[in-house]
Formats: structure tokens, C-alpha cells, sequence
């Protein structure tokens, strides 16, 4: 099994719960290798609860298989927003598509997605509280805790990220890996996966069918 | 209402989705003031999937009305398991015990309470696959995701930690706070809450009966 390489994006004002779910899930598979990331390169970031964290990934959507964005911040105009305006992280995102790269993002981080212009005309979902934002910026806003589109994966608010990450575990290495990890968080996938005519799921088929 | 004082212990190895579920469901209710603490006061930890985080604040339990301790690391002989050997944050929390003082854990970290002492004899959980060894350190493994008995409460494996969240905000600002941290969070508290004899809850009704 080859190794998938993931990101997760962080920004000042990112809502912990968004990463740390898929993070926790991508933690419990050997063949994900995972790492954390700025836009702008090292630095310590300031989440949305406070936390200082030192960021060393570089930014490097070339050697990534999969980027994870989190939310955070939309309702007070920090985070997201702040994101949004200032636009070296959409910007990033933008340039970082090539064919093969899924984009994937959790709550308002799908915000994010849209100011890079990868959501206009795609079925996607956000938190409740901004799926009109996302409308409005172009989005195809749909229901589904998690909304996948292939190259584009997307889920709902906050603690959904729980379900995005058990959904890409399933889709690059199966159900039995999913159910491994859900075991070790007790936690069960919520919800059915709104799967488009793009998704490619699985890409890999579940090992040793027996 | 009186604003409730809760702090978050961290330490090297504390698994994130542990304390980021209670700390993203009390970040939504305006009446609590959270801070992270270490035992041995201000320092960088390295938390289990390898995020350093700048903790500023010193250990002052006489300042906390609830102290969260998140588990982490158990299995391989680092997080948990290297606190119970080192003794420093064990010491900490059976030294901080006072009247009032609600003590509560998330998944491993409900070993560090036992390595305390504040477990003998009670009815608490942890993580199934440390539930024996709870046991062999003189806790009352019961089952629930979250267990209430009083001044101790303790909660299940890694995402047991939003039920602890969500139940400690009903049990301290009743269930409409409770509803309000779901709706944002977009998660319903699972489960039965274990409640024993000691259980205190609600310690404050409901405001506002309509």
C-alpha cells in the first residue's frame, strides 16, 4: 500500500475540534503520513481557543496527496474572514491545484476553498451557519455531513471533520481501516456521504477481500 | 450566573481530540472561562501528534472549579503512562483536592486520576482497552461514555470527550447551553450519562423555565 501524504492548513483563528477530528483519525492509520502546514511557512500559529502552536511545514502542496482546511473564526470576522481578505491562503490554494491533489475541508474552512475559486459550480457543504455565504461565493451547497466530488471533499460544521477524515481513510484504503479507527475513538461515521458523480471513491479497493 | 472556572492539564503526549472536544463545547458558552495549565507551569508540550504548544499557564487548581485532564499516548509507554511513572502530575491532582473541586477526565487521562488516588472505590471509565487496568488500579470501571459521580467525571475513549463537554455545561448551566453548544458544534451528546448517588447534577436548574 502506498503511503498518502496529507496536510492539514493552519491559520490563526483555526477551530481546534475542525483539525484535531480527521487528525485524529489520520493518526491511527500506518500508511498516512501527516503533517501540519502554513501558507506563509514556520510559524506560530494562534488558534481559535488560544492555543500557540509552532508550525514547522513549510508550505508544499506539491508533495501532498490530500490538503485538509480547517474552519474557524467566520462569525467574529477573524479566521476564515480575516483569510478571506487578506488572500495569501486562498491564493496558495489556488495555485496548488494539479490533477490527482484531492482539496478537502472541514466546516467554514470550505469558505476558504470558494475564495480560491475550487468550489464555483461544485456540490459542497459548511457549516449550517454560512451555507448561504458559500451560495453566494459560488458554491453548490448541498446536504451531507460529508460531500464528496471527487478531487473536492467537503464536510459540515465542526465536529464533522470526525466524519471527513473516517470517510478518506475509507475511500483510499477501505472500510476495514475506517472501522479500525472509528474502534479506537469510539466514534461511528454519522450520516451518509453525499458521493457525486466525480467521486472516485474507493481508489483503492478494500485489501483481501475475505 | 456565576461564571464557571475550568482548566485543561496538558502534558507531553496529550491526545488532541481529547482536549479539544471539551474545550470546543465550552468555548461556546459565554459564562465559562477556560485556561490550559501544565503541572509544572508555563512550558512548550508536545502534544500526541506532534503539535508543540506554548502553554502560558501556571498550575493553580485553587483558581479552577472543574479540572480536565485529557489521556493520550497510553499504549505506547509515552503520554499517560510516562506521567504515572514520573509522578509530577499525579502528586499535582491529589494535592489539589478540596471541597467543590470537580475533577474530570477524557479516555487514558482518567489513569492519571487513578494514579492520584481520586478513583479508589469509585464508579469512573476510561478508553475499553485500558478498562482493566483502571480496574487493577482500584477504579469502579462501569460503563458509559460519561459517568457522573459527583466531583469525579470521568468519560470514554478520545470522543467521549465532547459528551463530557456537553454534560458538564447541562450539569452546571442546564440543558438549553447544552443545546446551544450541540446546534454550533453540530453533534448531539450520545449516550446515557451515567449518574451515581453522588452525582450533584444540576447543581444549577435550568434558568428561565418557559
Amino acid at each position: 500500500m502506498t503511503s498518502v501524504r496529507i496536510q492539514t492548513v493552519l491559520y490563526d483563528g483555526a477551530e481546534e475540534q475542525d483539525f484535531t477530528g480527521p487528525v485524529a483519525v489520520f493518526g491511527i492509520v500506518e500508511d498516512i503520513a501527516h503533517s501540519y502546514v502554513t501558507a506563509e511557512g514556520a510559524r506560530t500559529v494562534t488558534t481559535n481557543s488560544g492555543i500557540e502552536m509552532i508550525v514547522r511545514g513549510a508550505w508544499s502542496p506539491g508533495d501532498a496527496d490530500v490538503i485538509v482546511v480547517p474552519g474557524g473564526g467566520y462569525g467574529d470576522g477573524s479566521g476564515v474572514s480575516e483569510q478571506i481578505r487578506r488572500r495569501t491562503l486562498p491564493d496558495a490554494l489556488a495555485g496548488a491545484r494539479r490533477p490527482g491533489l484531492v482539496v478537502a475541508s472541514v466546516c467554514t474552512g470550505t469558505l476558504l476553498l470558494a475564495a480560491a475559486g475550487l468550489t464555483t459550480g461544485r456540490p459542497c457543504t459548511t457549516h449550517h451557519v454560512a451555507l448561504d455565504d458559500l451560495r453566494a461565493m459560488g458554491g453548490e451547497a448541498v446536504p451531507g455531513r460529508v460531500v464528496d466530488d471527487g478531487d473536492l471533499v467537503t464536510s459540515g460544521g465542526v465536529t464533522s471533520g470526525l466524519d471527513l477524515g473516517l470517510w478518506l481513510v475509507e475511500r483510499f484504503f477501505g472500510p476495514d481501516a475506517a472501522l479500525q479507527a472509528e474502534m479506537v475513538l469510539e466514534y461511528e461515521r454519522r450520516g451518509t456521504v453525499r458521493r457525486t458523480t466525480r467521486s472516485q471513491a474507493p481508489v483503492h479497493p478494500a485489501p483481501d477481500p475475505r
